[in-house]
């Protein structure tokens, strides 16, 4: 039986593949000098942020103020950006208790927000940086032009309490000549007006491999990359080896020679398809589809099923980063080695 | 401002409409003499399930071990029926110690799982009520005939410290003819057997105000109907106006005319789609297509978007069972009256 010590459904983590594919891509970071600036919005726990810090990463990425307080709780972290329009007094004013703790930088895509962030930061001692976000063609949030981003670039250093920080983008997968010169313009816009763009900040894990085809770009933001996952060993990313998380779960009914059913469902797999067919790729056991899940059963398909209640399996999820989400806490292990729970921090943080 | 007291993302709750939905179902219920064991998989809160059995539930359901757990911590509740194949030394000894404080009863599709619960009750004062599960159709956990249904219930009648509690089935929608004949078929075989079958339970939202048309079922379990949700209104089971719980949301960016980001994405509310097109209906807006999440972002498109940064909107997701699993805390309110938080103290139960 796989750790029979552990109840299931587990969400499991292997150190020695995380450590390794933090170590890999910080090789691959330092190689380009490009500065590496990990999304701790995959793994959530404070203690894998410190490793990534030590590693040779500038500083962490959070998507909320709630996560940053998660992050810097336990100290070893001293520069956070936040990559989220901030909003609201109560926000505002732990963002600003958070600026008093390490260096902070955020971003903005409009002056709603700016004025937010400046109407918090006049008195402060230090001004707040402010990167101006981009829409670079993924088309969710960011300035759709570079003129745009140079009126708000303007507008950010007029304001008291706040500096101009640089851009942000957050890009369409595989369109680095198209990033590179969205941001090269609004660079040199910037500049022509006598601002400094200190700092650009691009991302994603699809094109990670690639991060050094947007030269413009000074540092790279990455999240998924710390445990891998179905989703980016679908596009060649990475090998099922590179996965250091998976579920283990156990078969608790096998109805049908062509089907079993396992006790983990949207509950901890989340219903997140990626654009892909199935919830998961059971390690081991390629031929079986993860056809259907409810909340918390699971129902596994293939031409002979093969499995008899009580096995154990080990599903690597479709998207990680939903998954440590789930559980209040994952187990660490070491190969065959259980390391031990580990309660996870930023989970459930959505403010 | 709706709820300026309230940081966005919160999953609000009204008690009125929640309360009214209990008391409808109920009513119904009681009017086809059919005993009503409401999932708490659905809000996961200790509070409502004791108001549905004050309304006149005959006790709950629960699917996992750690919910029930999480349900009976309050007192309140003393009968308690799991939907689920419990199996492994931990969660059986958690079992007994749920036997030792209300009326409990469990199912099971297989002798594996029986044998483990005979194991851990084979001393104990009282026999523990097992249920054989019934795949009616609906493909997930069961035995697949009523033939293996009787020939389960015999199995469960020879085991010390077991009593045979009956049939349980997670029905296929729309099929109360096929489910009827098939449990039919399955108590006549097992009472020519010389076996009571006492409890016969059915269940499911979508067939709700249809659950009196499978007359052999003495017992109903359903969830979603405490706070109903947009699949379900898509079905025609409920109005907008019936829908309990929705997730307040603020408007962070409005990047183009057609185009606006709240602060909610796959974290509040979920990837789940059950069938539909897009992720939730703004009320108030339904010419707004909930068209992508990613973790913290929800992308918003409409011919015009006509919102501000810093608007407000409430959103009814897809999959509310789902929704209520995502944060520590719900905020309870009453039309307009903010109530207060509540803990969600069976979010994450999954063991």
């Amino acid at each position: 039986m796989i750790f029979p010590e552990l109840d299931t459904p587990a969400v499991l983590i292997d150190l020695d593949i995380a450590e390794a594919n933090i170590d890999r891509f910080q090789a691959h970071c330092d190689a380009h000098d490009l500065n590496l600036r990990p999304h701790i919005k995959t793994h959530k726990l404070p203690m894998l942020a410190k490793r990534q810090v030590q590693a040779g990463a500038i500083g962490i990425t959070c998507q909320k103020v709630s996560e940053a307080e998660a992050m810097i709780s336990e100290g070893g972290i001293d520069d956070v950006l936040i990559t989220f329009n901030i909003l609201g007094t109560g926000k505002l004013s732990r963002l600003r208790a958070i600026a008093d703790k390490v260096r902070l930088s955020v971003v903005a895509d409009n002056t709603t927000t700016i004025d937010g962030l400046a109407g918090a930061f006049s008195d402060a001692d230090a001004p707040l940086s402010v990167l101006v976000e981009c829409d670079t063609g993924a088309a969710r949030c960011g300035v759709a032009t570079p003129q745009a981003a140079g009126e708000l670039a303007t507008y950010i250093a007029g304001q008291p309490g706040l500096t101009f920080g640089g851009l942000m983008t957050y890009p369409p997968a595989e369109q680095e000549r198209f990033v590179q010169s969205w941001l090269t313009e609004a660079k040199d816009l910037i500049e022509a007006s006598g601002l400094d763009v200190p700092v650009i900040s691009n991302g994603g894990s699809p094109g990670m491999w690639q991060a050094q085809d947007v030269p413009v770009a000074t540092e790279y933001r990455i999240g998924t990359y710390v445990f891998n996952d179905r989703s980016l060993q679908d596009r060649g990313v990475c090998t099922w080896d590179d996965c250091a998380l998976n579920v283990l779960v156990t078969v608790v009914s096998v109805p049908a020679r062509n089907r079993a059913v396992i006790d983990a469902g949207t509950k901890v797999l989340t219903s997140d398809l990626l654009g892909l067919d199935g919830h998961g790729h059971v390690l081991g056991r390629p031929d079986i589809e993860v056809a259907g899940l409810s909340e918390e059963h699971g129902v596994l398909m293939a031409d002979s099923i093969n499995l008899k209640v009580g096995d154990r399996l080990r599903i690597i999820p479709n998207h990680v980063c939903m998954v440590s989400n789930m559980l209040d806490e994952v187990q660490l292990h070491r190969g065959d080695t259980v390391v031990g729970p580990c309660p996870v921090a930023a989970r459930g943080k959505v403010r």
